[in-house]
C-alpha cells in the first residue's frame, strides 16, 4: 500500500548499515498531498533545513527535492488529489560507532501512503483525547526538530491502544503540556489563544506555524508560553492541529469535556480561507 | 568489513518501513567476542530484557539468541578471538504511523564486526577526554536503556571530530556529568569511587555493571549518585570503561590532567581478575 523512493528508483529495502537504522540519525516530514501538490512545502523545506543544521547535515536541495516528490507523486500507487508523502533524510551509510563525519549529505528517501480524510464528525464534535503518563524528556538538544528519534511518541501511542481516544498528549517532566502524539495543541482563555513553547521538548509542526502565522496577518495573537496540565484542563476550549487533518476541536480530555468551540471554528474559517479546505467544514 | 544475519540469513538490507528506521524503535547491544565467546552476555541479555519491558516488545528467547550468535560468529567474516558482535532488536515492520501492537515482537538483528584492541598505551598512561557541549535530555522515560535513539551521542561524537580525543563526556542540562559517548564514567576522591545515577538520562553500559558488582564482592562500594562537573574536573582519579576495551585511565579532560591513577589501577586488577583480560597490563 505504500511505495518508496530513493534516488528517483522504487525501492523497499534500505541498507543495514543506514544511520536511520542504526541510531535514528536524520529527520523526517509528512507532507499532505492535496490536488496532487505538496501542501505547506516551503514550512516543510524550512523545517528540514533547521533539523539540517541542528544534527549537521547538508541542507537538501529544496528544488530537487520538490522535483523528487513531484516525479513519485506521479509514479507512486496513491491518489495524488488526497494521500501522504513521507521524506526521510537519513545520515547515510557508516561503519559502527556514533562518530561520521560532518557536514554529511543526507541520503533522501520519498514514500508515499493512501490518506483517507478523517470523520467530518471529528470537526463538527470534536476528537477525545487523554493526557499521556509517558513524559517527554526535558531540554533535548533537538527540541522542536522532527528526528527519527521518535520512541517517546511510540510510548505515548501505545497507551491509546484498545481505546477509542483520538490522540494524547503528553506532558514534560514537570508537567507542562506539550504536545499529542501526531499533533500540537492550542489552549483558548478568555478569547486568548495559546499553543506551548516548544523549547525544551516536542515537536513544532508545519500546521501549527501555519496556525499562528494566518492568526497573526488576521491581528490575532497567539502566544507561545508554558502551559501546565491544570490550565489546559480548565481552559474554555481546545484544539489540535496536524500536517493532514488541519484543525480539530476537542471535546474531551480525561474528565474535562468541551462543548463549544467559537474561538476554534474562527480559527478554522482563517484557517479554511488560507488553503486548509478541510477546516471549512 | 561487516556481516550482518537475520533468520540465520546473512543479508545486508532491511525493509524500509522496519520501525528502527522509521522511528529508531528498538534497542541494541554491542557485545565484545572474545575468544569465540560473547563476553558478559548474561548482563547483555538482562538488559535486552528490560529495555524489551520498557519498549513494551516482548522479551527475546536469551537461549535462541545465543545459539544464532554462535552461528553467526562461525559465520560471519571476522576473527572469533577478538571481534564486536551488535545485537539490534526492532519492533519490526509496520504501517506508517507511531501505532504499534503491544507486546510486539521483536526483530533480531545480529552484526559481526572487526575490532582492533586498544592501543596499549592507552591502558598505561590514560585517555585524553574533554567535555562535550551537547547536553542530555533529562527524565527521558528510557534512561538507562539503549535504545536506537541516539541523536544526542551522536551530536556529542561529532564535538571530538578532527581531534586526537579519545571520549567526550556529555552532562545533562543542569550540568551533572552523566556518562562518555561510548563508555561510563567512574570518579575517585578520597579513595571513595562513584559513578553517576543514570536515573534521568544515559546508558547504563554492562561494563559498569560488571565493574561495580565485582567491586562489591570484594568490599569495595561504589557510590551511584549525582556527580557535577566540578566535582569530576577536581577528583583524584578518573576512569571509563565500556563493554570492549574494559577499563581505561582518563589522564586529561579539558583543562584538567591527571598523571597518577592508584585507584583505577586496583580496579584493574579487580577487573582482570574477572573475565577482563585487556586490563590486565
Amino acid at each position: 500500500m505504500s511505495r518508496w523512493f530513493h534516488g528517483g528508483n522504487a525501492i523497499s529495502e534500505v541498507s543495514i548499515d543506514d544511520r536511520a537504522f542504526q541510531y535514528g540519525d536524520g529527520l523526517f516530514e509528512t507532507v499532505a498531498i492535496r490536488q496532487g501538490q505538496p501542501r505547506l512545502w516551503g514550512y516543510h523545506v524550512e523545517r528540514l533545513e533547521r533539523g539540517c543544521e541542528k544534527l549537521r547535515l547538508l541542507k537538501p536541495d529544496g528544488d530537487a527535492l520538490r522535483i523528487g516528490l513531484d516525479k513519485a507523486i506521479r509514479e507512486g500507487d496513491v491518489n495524488p488529489a488526497h494521500c501522504a508523502a513521507k521524506i526521510v533524510l537519513s545520515a547515510g551509510v557508516s561503519d559502527r560507532g556514533y562518530s561520521r563525519s560532518a557536514p554529511t549529505s543526507a541520503a533522501v528517501f520519498l514514500g508515499l501512503f493512501p490518506s483517507l480524510p478523517v470523520a467530518s464528525e471529528h470537526y463538527h464534535h470534536g476528537v477525545d483525547t487523554m493526557l499521556c503518563d509517558t513524559r517527554l524528556a526535558m531540554y533535548s538538544p533537538t527540541a522542536g526538530c522532527k528526528t527519527l528519534n521518535r520512541i517517546e511518541q511510540v510510548l505515548a501511542r501505545l497507551e491509546l491502544q484498545s481505546t477509542n481516544i483520538f490522540e494524547g498528549f503528553t506532558l514534560d517532566a514537570e508537567r507542562r503540556v506539550i504536545c499529542g502524539t501526531m499533533s500540537n495543541v492550542f489552549a483558548v482563555s478568555d478569547n486568548c489563544i495559546a499553543t506551548p513553547s516548544l523549547d525544551r521538548c516536542g515537536v513544532a509542526g508545519v500546521m501549527r506555524r501555519h496556525t499562528i502565522e494566518t492568526l497573526r496577518k488576521r491581528g490575532v495573537a497567539v502566544a507561545i508560553r508554558d502551559i501546565c496540565e491544570a490550565e489546559l484542563m480548565q481552559c474554555d476550549e481546545v484544539f489540535v492541529c496536524n500536517s493532514q487533518f488541519g484543525i480539530l476541536p476537542v471535546r474531551r480530555c480525561g474528565e474535562a469535556t468541551w462543548h463549544s468551540h467559537p474561538v476554534t471554528r474562527s480559527v478554522m474559517s482563517a484557517l479554511a480561507e488560507n488553503g486548509i479546505l478541510e477546516c471549512a467544514q
